[in-house]
C-alpha cells in the first residue's frame, strides 16, 4: 500500500463524484491529500465558493460518510498560471506523496513528467456528478441536492449558495 | 445627508450615463469618490484608455457641468482578481465612505456583505449611454460625440481616440 | 464555548510554545484553525521549511499528544504584503471563526479593527520556546530536541533539518 | 508657465516640508499632480497610513491653506519594484505632465533619462520637516503637531495615529 | 545600416514565416534581437512549448540555414499584462535597438509612440506559415513538417510535440 | 563530455572571476548556458545594470577573449522569491542541461535535490574578482578597470556606470 496519494479538484461544489474518487483512493493509500485548486477564486460564476467554504464542504463530506479524518489532508492551492512550475508549487505546499489521482490529461502529463505514478479512477455518472451541471441546476431552480453529500447540501443552503449563484449570473453592467 | 459615497466604473470612456449617476449622487452625499476601475488596463479593445486619461475625462466632465470639484475624489483602482479581497482593497485606497452606488449585482453583493449601504441609481437611456456601444460607434465611423460630455468629446479627439480603437481592432497577427 | 478559533504562526519549526497555545485554546473553542503563515517561503535562514513540511510537523504534534485531530484545521497561508488586505485574505482561505489567538500586536490590531474578538495566551518559557532560538541552537550544534515535541524532533532529523540550516547559513557568493 | 508638474512622495505623514514644495511648485505650473507613492503599504512602522488616509491628509492641507483645489491632482501609485518600468507606470496613472519636482537623485535620474525636465525645490528645515523624524517624535511621546498643517494634526489625532505607531513598534513575536 | 533590430514573436512553434522575416531583417540591421514573447506560458493548447524549447528551435533554425549566430540575440520575455509598461519592460531585458519589425498593429503603435522606427516585412504564404495552422495540422494528424525548418521539425519530433498537443487538446475534466 | 552546463550569476558587473568560471566550464561541456539572475532589478546600488546591459557585457567578454559564441546561451532570469519553485522556473526558460556550476551552497542544494550534477569551480582572486568590491571601487573613485574584461570596461564607461552608481548611492530623501 502506498503511503500518500494526491487528489486535486476545484470542488465548486464538492459532489458525489468527488466522494466516489476519495473512497476508492482510500483502498490504495494510507493517506490522501485533497488539494483545493484555484483557491484564490470565489464569487465568480464558475468559482462561486471561497477556499474556506470548500474546506468546510470536504470535511463535512468526510464526516457524513464516516471516513477516517486522520487519513486526509485538505490543503488549498492557488493558481500560478505557469504550468512548468505547477508541480513544484503543489509539492511545496503539501506533505510528500507517491501517487496522483486525476482524470485530467494535463495534470497526468505534468506529474508523469515529474516521475510520479499517476492513476485514473473511472468516473461514475459523469454527466450528473459534475460541478458545472450542479451549478446549472442551481441557477435554473432545479433539484440538485441529491448530487452532493447530504451534509454538503445542508451547508450550501446555510450559506445561501443558490442566491449567490443567481447574483453572480446577473450581467447588468461591466462594473 | 451621508458624508461620502463611492461610485466605481471603468469609464472607457466617461459618458452621459456616468454623468447622470454622479449628479444624482450629489443629492445624497456631501462628497463622492469616483473610483476608476481596471486602472492597469489600457490599449486593449475594451479598455482603450489609460487611467491617467480617464482621470482627465472625469475632471473635464465635472468642470464642463460646473459641478463643485471640492465634492469629488477621483482615484484609480487596479484589478486584483480576488473577489474576496476587493472591498478591502478599495477601502485602503480611498477616504472612508458610507454608501456605495452601483448597478452591478456582484459589487452590490460584496459591499453589502461588508456591511455597507448600497444604492442603485436607475440608469437612463441604457442602450445608448453605454461605453461598449460608444466604442462600437467609434469603430464603425458613426456619430458618438453626443453621448459624452462635450469636453470629453473634445479630449477624445485630441488624443485621437478613434484612431487608437481602430488600431486595437486590427487582428493581423498574435503578436 | 466559541465555535472556532484562529491561531497563526510560521512554525519554523513547530515547538512546545506553539503546543502550549493550541492546548490552551482547545479549552475555549470547539475547533481551532492553525494557519501556517509565510507559506510561500522555504529554504531561507529564517524560513527553512516548506509549508508542506510544516503541515506535517503540526499534525505529528497533534497526534503525539493525543489531541483530537477532528478539532483542528491546518491551512497554509501565503504572504500578500498588504496589511490592509490581510484579514480578508485569511478569511477567504479558512472556515469561519470567531476568536483570534495572537501575541503579536499588529495581528491583534488588524483583527480587532475587523471586529474580531482577540485573545492573548500568556507565553511560557519565552526565551527557549522560540523558533529563532531553536534555529540558532541547530546551527551551533547544540541540543534543541527538548524544545519541540518528540515526534517533531524525529521528523526534523528525518528531513535533515540541521544540515539544511547549515547550508543556508553559508554566505559564499551572492548566487 | 508649464502646464503640469509632478511631485511624488510617500506622505507618511504629510508635513510642512511637503507643503512648502507644493506651494513653491504652484509658482511654476498651472496644475500639480501629487503622486502618493508606496500606496499599497500601510500598518508598517515606516508606512503607517493607508493611501486613502494620505489622500485625506493632502486635501486637508490644501484646504487648510486655501490653495486652489482645482490646480491639484492627487493620485495613489503602488510600488512595482522594477526601476526600469517605474516612469512608464507613473505616466499611465496620471494626466500628462511636463516637469518633475524631486529631491531624490534616483527619481531625478529616471525622469531625466525619460526626457523630462526635473527640478529641485530647496528643502527648508530639513531635519524637522521629515516624516521619519515626525514618526519618531510620535513614538517617543514628544510634540510633533507643529510640524504638520493644523488640519493634518487634527486628522492624525482623529485616527489615533500615535496609538497605531506604538502598536506597530511592538516587536513581541514574529507573527 | 541600422545597428540593431527587434523582432518579437511567440514562436509556438518557429516556422518558415519567422525565418523569412529574420532573413529579410538581416539586410537592414547588423544585429537582430529575437524576443520570445509569453515566455512564462507552456503546456497550453496555444502555447505548448516552454521558452527554453523555443530558444532551441530558433537557434536550430539559425544554424540550419547557416545564418551568422553572432548577429543574433535571442531573449525570452514574459507577459506583464499592462500595455503601458510593455515597451519599457522589453527595453530593460534586451540590448539597445533602433528599429522594430512587427506586423501587429498594437506592437507597432506602442513602439511608434515610444519614438521607435517600426517596419513591416510583408508576410509570405500567410495562411500556411502560421503557428495556429501548424498546431491544427499537428492535432489533426496531417503533414506539417514542410512548414518549419528541417532542424525544427526534427526537434519537435524529438520532444514528441504532436503527442503533447493531443494531450493538451483533451478536455476531460476542469482539473 | 557533458552536453550542456548551467552557470548562474547576477553579473553586476561581469568580471574576470566570471570569465575564469566560463572558460573552465568550456573544458567540461559542449555548451554553456549563462543565466543572468535578478533580471528584473536595475538602478539599485547592488543591481545597477539592466538585464539588457548585462547581456551586452557577457557577449562582449566572450568576443573579447575569442571564445566560441556558438557554445553559449545567455538568458535573463527574473527572481520569483520562492525557492521551492526556482529550479523548475530556471528549467522552463533555458535549454536542457545536465550539470550546474555554482559556488553558492543554496543553489547547489536546490539543484542537487532536483537530481542535477553540481560542480564547484574554485574561485581565483576571490577578494578582488568580486562584483561587490568592484562597485565599491567605482563609488570611491578608485581603479576598477583591470578587474573586468577590457571590452566590458569600455562598455561600462560608455554607459557612464560610475556616474550611475554615484547617483544611486545618494540617499537624500526616501523618494
Amino acid at each position: 500500500m502506498k503511503k500518500r496519494g494526491l487528489f486535486i479538484g476545484r470542488f465548486q461544489p464538492f459532489h458525489l463524484g468527488h466522494y466516489h474518487v476519495i473512497k476508492q483512493a482510500l483502498n490504495d493509500v494510507e493517506e490522501l491529500i485533497i488539494a483545493v485548486g484555484s483557491a484564490q477564486l470565489s464569487y465568480t460564476l464558475t468559482n462561486p465558493f471561497t477556499a474556506g467554504e470548500r474546506l468546510v464542504m470536504i470535511r463535512l463530506a468526510i464526516l457524513n460518510y464516516n471516513l477516517p479524518l486522520n487519513r486526509f489532508w485538505i490543503v488549498p492551492i492557488e493558481d500560478i498560471n505557469n504550468n512548468s512550475l505547477w508541480v513544484s508549487y503543489v509539492k511545496s505546499l503539501v506533505p510528500k506523496f507517491d501517487i496522483v489521482y486525476s482524470n485530467n490529461s494535463l495534470v497526468r502529463t505534468l506529474f508523469t513528467d515529474a516521475n510520479y505514478e499517476v492513476k485514473q479512477i473511472p468516473l461514475i455518472k459523469r454527466t450528473e456528478y459534475s460541478a458545472t451541471y450542479i451549478r446549472e441546476l442551481m441557477l435554473n431552480g432545479k433539484k440538485w441536492e441529491h448530487l452532493v453529500p447530504p451534509a454538503v447540501a445542508a451547508y450550501l443552503k446555510e450559506i445561501d449558495a443558490v442566491k449567490r449563484l443567481k447574483i453572480l449570473s446577473q450581467k447588468d453592467e461591466p462594473y
